[in-house]
């Protein structure tokens, strides 16, 4: 039976909506009179409503002091973002200093509309932290609005949403029933990878990467994110691409770790048959990284490392880990 | 791939604690400076906090009231439960007219602790039903609390946690969430259950039933409550061993819906390799039904079977499904 369970397992309320956009204005009027719309889209998404337009990336705090202001102005009692990870991101940072209620329509794979992590950043600086005020009350997934991502991004930000899963198993808040959740999420991205070019492939893909941010929001970051999060940092690689290349490398590491479960959950062949099959990124070399890069970003993971990695992580080895990555050679 | 998704889903708040009764002071801060517990237990659970000891099954409205009148008196900010479902459901009628939260210390596998129902008796009647407030705010589960719990008592009532899984299939709000979660309690329900004589086999069964909790609030009552409802209302069967004797019934009856993910999770010989690994019980003549009473507990279901079971149910095949369950028969 192994050893005896000890965790502290936190669940968000939340008030998750599978179907069409068509519904949003009934789940709007569920918090609210007076919605305001964050997003990048050009069309009245809530006809009526206010719209707010200026979305960038990583939330500059000025862009986020814009927004709120437009809410106070407008006197918004709800906001509501639709898009991808910028566009919930800018609702986040505006619920943090205004308390209000968010209902998030997610149009990638991000999953950061099922989470209470907020980010904003200032002269090239991030700052994060977590608030129970980000959370979004309600998502409202209709995969529809998936269908014009790029198959090549589809396929990086679902392995990204594969790799929320996968690092839920070791991450320092890890725990069975994250675990369960990670599972199942992996499940359905693997099948929605495969079938992606399909409405109920993009559905299950959005279904799963639902259930990886909700396991990778309780679990916390472990070994892959600390990796990918410093490489993108220090060298500006692309996100998605980016954990999409590094995670067979941990997983393969920390394999000890791994779950039959969750090596069945990625269909034939495991994950190595599912990248092969949908064409996953290979090499950091392709996406940014230098060769002479790596002893920097050796030397920075170390000290990120998280202490409950299964497997003991030293310069020599992360070393060998990261050359295999940079020149897509098979993990050994 | 499948039809496409459409579901709503909501996540309660709670946060879950497996670990030690040790902890509970320290649960208990975090949420008030004035506990009140309620228990049946004799000894002194928390030093210190006023122990409110008069726990009646199924909460009558008086014991209910003078449990509030304590709380008032004693100006509790904060409600502790120590028991089964009984002392829970206390907790749950004093929260639901006071709002004080509640921490929950589960001693058995009934799952009340991780639901927002509650409910009261008044001569006789049962009213049942779903709040909020009465949602404990923090479970402290402690597996060592369920070591004096007979063995044929964990049988039943692991048994019963499973029926909330199996039923979680088709109940009104089933999902894919609810299935993962149901899939998960089921396996770690069926380990638990084989091992229930050792600490880890009763600490598997505590999370197993915390999942099914879980996964039945969220999806609802099935076929199978409905059906075990009536018998348990009509002819004060009792509760978990009239679950445990008609779960593989109607698990037969609506077989097509039962995924092979579901089956699997029993571990070998599925659901009926359990059953005669753990000595369920086997027939409801052994618990008080009589063969007689057959056809009126017929027409009551008949007037409660949920409308979305996925294989009709007609007058004739639920007299030989129950003319089964009484002799304790094969399911057919």
């Amino acid at each position: 039976m192994g050893i005896m369970l000890s965790f502290t397992h936190e669940t968000l309320p939340q008030r998750v909506v599978f179907g069409s956009v068509d519904m949003l204005a009934a789940e709007v009027e569920r918090l609210g009179r007076r919605p305001m719309v964050i997003t990048r889209q050009s069309g009245d998404v809530l006809p009526g409503a206010v719209h707010h337009r200026e979305v960038v990336m990583h939330v500059p705090v000025d862009v986020s002091r814009r927004a709120e202001a437009a809410a106070r102005r407008e006197e918004a009692d709800v906001l509501v973002s639709v898009g991808g990870g910028s566009a919930t991101g800018l609702a986040k940072a505006v619920a943090l200093s205004t308390g209000l209620p968010i209902v998030a329509v997610p149009t990638t794979y991000a999953g950061s509309e099922a989470t209470d992590v907020w980010g904003m950043t200032e002269n090239g600086q991030k700052t994060t932290g977590t608030d129970r005020r980000v959370l979004p009350r309600t998502v409202l997934y209709d995969a529809t609005l998936t269908a014009t991502l790029p198959i090549d991004v589809s396929v990086a930000s679902g392995l990204n949403a594969i790799a929320h899963c996968v690092d839920s198993m070791w991450a320092p808040r890890a725990d069975p029933i994250n675990a369960a959740l990670a599972v199942e999420g992996t499940r359905a991205l693997s099948a929605g990878l495969r079938d992606i070019r399909t409405p109920q492939g993009r559905e299950q893909t959005l279904y799963g990467a639902h259930l990886a941010a909700v396991a990778f929001a309780s679990a916390g970051s472990g070994l892959h994110h600390k990796i990918c999060h410093v490489l993108g940092g220090m060298f500006n690689l692309p996100h998605a691409q980016t954990h999409a290349v590094v995670l067979p490398y941990v997983m393969q590491w920390n394999r000890k770790a791994v779950p039959d479960r969750l090596t069945d959950a990625f269909g034939p062949g495991g994950l190595r048959g599912l990248r092969e099959e949908i064409g996953a990124p290979t090499a950091l070399r392709d996406h940014g990284l230098r060769e002479q890069d790596i002893p920097a970003a050796v030397t920075a993971i170390l000290t990120v490392v998280p202490p409950g990695n299964p497997v003991p992580v030293t310069a020599e080895s992360l070393t060998a880990l990261l050359h295999r990555a940079w020149a897509g050679e098979e993990p050994a």
